[in-house]
């Protein structure tokens, strides 16, 4: 068999780019046996004159001008790893407008635009390919695109964001505190000098709307993802977490529901109490994994590493292959057919919950507290009262019950004079 | 979009097969919406009369006649899940013959005949799927070919036999003995009545050679995989573990060995002590899990449920319909070049291991049996001296050592006085 060239073209020379280019370079030969496809680093975009000096790369093969890459007729494949919005957007419809394949990492390009760069792909009848957007290293999108789409998926949670997975991994093991670990997480290059986006829960709402779009074939975009962050988790509430059976995670979680005759999606990412036995668990420090519930294939779980050079440029390298592929036998990947989400308002969402008032500790207290929940049709599955200074604290975990009537018990509860300190609100998984 | 019609021709009726046409008719109109495919369960094969009088397919769809579907011509895509080898080879090569993509969810067919049908697969042009065969309804096969293409994977461990995993779950969780458990599982359903092929870990080494041939690229067939089942394993030996922090598992293990110029394969399935804090070691029940280790990609795991109806017709359909996509593209999927394995000798292959001879209680036991130890490079991580009646058992973990090291050591042992028993032997998986 002959090895058939492919002319790879890089825009950006990054973390996730030079372990691409190492990985290319380690395994061309191997590669062109086993698969038939030879892939050539044509040209490597960087930023600025003094990457380009500080690059081993040939001198030929570096530019700083990443739109000559995406335009030109002697590059067949196009590697996106710029990040952000802009101009990685204008970059990649560049190159779709030139026919040529893309394959990205960029998990912020996908969720803020997706819909507009899947409809041109399909319009000009080429590969638009991000399995490294989510989970890094973890075949995540491949799998939900191919090997489940005889299923149908009703649910997605996933520990998308190691940042946060560490932080969190770290106070439950060590009891340390928030801020400690995340300065320690700083320190070891785990988390950014600026940990906003992870720790606000933005990085991790990008996959989510990801995830709901290719799990459920409906446009998602992270506007529409309700997200909160795990800046309000402590050391305490973790304690409390452990001796309930849980352990707390940031998850992102989209759902199917069924409503009548409509479908809608329910996304959303916020710290949730995962049961002590549940898979999602006992996934640890940095680690990524995304859970994933069919109504055929029962529970599945991908776990691996979310983030780093050597697993993220595995996964753009996959794709690549299988651009390279479909270009030689003419052919390319379809998305299939997205159709708009229908978002299902925060209020309508289902869950357990916990909560830990704070109540002044005499008689006819909890009975108060109790008909307020009542009221609402929310029920208790478990209940324990603690000391807290001179009163009480009521730690409940309700059944399932509807986001809005739990936002209304705690307005209620806020204005009961009985009342100290409404407490904390923490959605929990309910099934292992 | 007009969806391209496919007609499906399917051998065999019972749970797998039920289940996929369950599927396909649930699914038909929602499929062809998102992928342009419209599935026709042009025919069934069933095996007796009887079984053709009891279904509640239309008539002239069923058939007893399984080679009629093979050489139809109206006939698209076959799915063969008859199981076993023989006469399912001889079905399966007619339809390859025949130009007909063939998916199969038959993993003693494959592991046994596997290099003959990938190579008529081939020389034909057309599609042999197979994701099926390992882990029911993980995607596990079709990862390790195209996502993970791009990195070199050195080991996957797999949790691949849903029965002895449930099996051994009870034992460590409850402390229940082998037969009773077992008596229990078959009682469920979840274990055969001839339960030989699980339990004696002939299952997880069809699956172990299936692996190993996508993992590597290198052919290996189900009698080249060293195997030992759980038959030796009770409580007293669950019991030892849990204390040392180990939980045990039957364990499918495929290995690249680099030895100078030579790369071998090493494969083998035994009970395996895992540690407790290992991803694998969270695989309870009769789920299924493929823990996966690459050069850059590090760490991934894929988990879920490794039979059942649903699961597994998950993953046929998903072959049906990337066999489709291919035939309407006039392309197909690619093996990749294979190369025949080298495989690695149980007596070579490394790892940490379990001992723990019973010996006399006097003064020069313990130097005795370390000489025998360090007369054959084994040094030891760790040693625990327990009662034993009237004499002393010795538990040791070893560090990584040569099986030809260990066993010389275990008849020396044996050849020693002051041993009574020389005990057991257990692979350790030593890093977590």
């Amino acid at each position: 068999m002959t090895a058939r060239t492919i002319r790879v073209g890089i825009l950006g020379n990054g973390n996730i780019g030079e372990a691409l280019v190492d990985r290319i370079e380690a395994q061309r030969g191997d590669l062109a046996a086993r698969t038939g496809i030879d892939l050539e680093i044509a040209k490597v975009a960087v930023r600025t004159m003094d990457e380009l000096r500080s690059t081993h790369l040939a001198a030929d093969v570096v530019t700083t001008d990443a739109m000559s890459i995406c335009v030109d007729e002697g590059i067949d494949v196009v590697v996106e790893l710029i990040g952000g919005v802009e101009p990685a957007r204008t970059f990649v419809l560049a190159a779709l407008g030139a026919h040529k394949p893309v394959v990205t990492a960029n998990k912020a390009l996908i969720a803020a635009t997706g819909t507009e760069l899947f409809d041109v792909a399909v319009s000009t009848g080429v590969d638009f390919l991000f399995e490294a957007a989510v989970g890094g290293g973890i075949p995540i999108i491949r799998p939900l695109r191919e090997s489940l789409i005889g299923d149908r998926i009703t649910r997605v949670l996933g520990i998308v964001n190691g940042t946060t997975n560490y932080v969190l991994t770290r106070m439950t093991e060590e009891g340390s505190q928030f801020g400690d670990v995340l300065a320690e997480a700083q320190r070891l290059g785990f988390a950014e000098a600026n940990p906003a986006a992870d720790i606000g829960g933005h990085d991790a709402a990008a996959k989510a709307a990801i995830l709901a779009t290719i799990a459920f074939g409906t446009t998602v975009v992270a506007d529409q993802v309700y997200t909160e962050g795990i800046d309000d988790v402590d050391a305490e509430l973790i304690d409390r977490a452990t001796r309930l059976g849980y352990v707390i995670k940031l998850l992102a979680i989209v759902e199917r529901v069924d409503d009548g005759a409509d479908t809608q999606t329910a996304v959303r990412v916020h710290p949730t109490m995962v049961p002590l036995d549940h898979p999602l668990a006992a996934v640890r420090d940095s680690f990524n994994a995304v859970f994933v519930q069919g109504e055929a294939v029962d529970d599945l779980m991908f776990y691996g590493r979310g983030a780093g050079g050597g697993p993220t440029a595995t996964a753009v390298l996959g794709d690549v292959i299988d651009a390279a592929r479909n270009l030689v036998n003419g052919t390319h990947a379809d998305v299939g057919r997205l159709v708009p989400a229908e978002i299902r308002p925060i209020g309508e969402l289902t869950s357990a919950y916990y909560l830990d008032p704070e109540v002044v500790d005499r008689p006819g207290v909890l009975r108060a507290v109790a008909e307020v929940l009542a009221r609402h049709d929310v029920s208790i599955r478990s209940l324990e009262q603690i000391d807290a200074g001179g009163g009480a604290r009521l730690i409940f975990i309700t059944h399932i019950a509807r986001e809005a009537d739990i936002q209304a018990v705690r307005r209620e509860l806020a204005d009961l004079d009985v009342v100290v300190d409404v407490g904390r609100l923490v959605r929990v998984i309910a099934d292992a």
